[in-house]
């Protein structure tokens, strides 16, 4: 994206900060004039600073940073969906019912105010496979309890969310406020919604779409 | 991120394209190279555009443009994955097994120079709710048939997989390479690799953290 002479420019300012324009105008053989706009264009993309009395330095960014701005600045309070809940006591059966009428791939197990677990398609892909009585068993039994769950509060970043969904292989994350406990040591968690690789694939769209800048 | 004098600059571009930089300086009670940094500024944006001897366009692009380019950019090929495929005479069961084994949420149908059709752990979980027997099943009869399949091709966008994962609320779509058909009308479909969600998620982060740029 930049031009040759920019791209110049970047090099001399990285090997020799600070430098003033004159000093870069020299060692190109141009009038400082010349300079100006290259100068203002690489220091309002921020891959250069000018300090008074001083000239210019190389700030360390990198072109590509300006791009990834954008994405960066994403919470995920602001991309999330609304959480499906079912309660402890219900069966698995009840569980995959959940999924399929609300159209969703993972449900929380507990209740707004405090999340005891996860099940996803796959958690209940592998117990209907294990010839289980689905109705009698309840989905406690085959949750992903609280103390393995990963999970994102509201104020992170949607990028920390997707990098944690991929890392962890796991296609949605609880949406949590972490509450001091009601009951000693362990900590609550309220759900306040989910977070998705179908959101982040939205967010995609929307980033690409320009609906995100 | 534009200056409010850009920004000045800009409107009064778009409202009287073509103009020339002196006119544009007299509007702002300025000299001609006194702005000459921010019109090279909005130019290399691709904001407004210079002719010679007319003066300034408004181009249409809008900011945002620049920031999404890096997405749209993307291509398809460049992000795939691995196809998993069982013949048709597989049973549902089998190609439960191969989901877990792979670790994928989709499985492809048919054979690397013919794509019969995709099975989903959605369509699989709702067979193994069905009391049907898996073991007896063929995979064929529960995988969303050819006809119906939303695929994309190795040199369409990501985006635009992207775009139709969420319409058509689909995981996972075939990366395909449409062939002339070997009996008649059809086209076939040769099975290059697989997109998902999770590769879409995948390329988030990496445009996030500038990887893309």
């Amino acid at each position: 994206m930049l031009s040759e002479r920019q791209e110049t420019i970047l090099q001399i300012v990285r090997e020799n900060s600070p430098i003033t324009g004159q000093h870069i105008a020299d060692r190109l053989h141009v009038t400082r004039a010349a300079l100006r706009s290259d100068l203002a264009i690489l220091t309002m993309l921020g891959l250069i600073d000018a300090r008074p009395k001083l000239g210019y330095f190389f700030t360390g960014n990198k072109e590509k940073d300006l791009l990834s701005r954008v994405i960066t600045d994403i919470r995920v309070s602001t991309c999330l969906s609304q959480p499906v809940i079912v309660g402890e006591h219900t069966s698995a059966y009840d569980a995959i019912i959940a999924m399929f009428t609300e159209d969703v791939g993972t449900v929380f197990v507990g209740n707004e105010n405090m999340l005891l677990g996860v099940v996803s398609r796959k958690d209940l892909l592998k117990t209907a496979m294990g010839n289980n009585d689905l109705q009698s068993l309840p989905v406690r039994m085959v949750m992903t309890p609280v103390s393995k769950l990963i999970y994102v509060e509201g104020d992170d970043k949607a990028l920390f969310a997707a990098q944690r969904m991929i890392e962890y292989e796991i296609d949605c994350l609880p949406v949590v406020r972490v509450l001091p406990s009601t009951e000693g040591k362990k900590k609550d968690l309220q759900i306040i919604g989910r977070i998705s690789k179908t959101n982040i694939t939205r967010l995609f769209v929307d980033c690409g779409m320009g609906r995100r800048a």
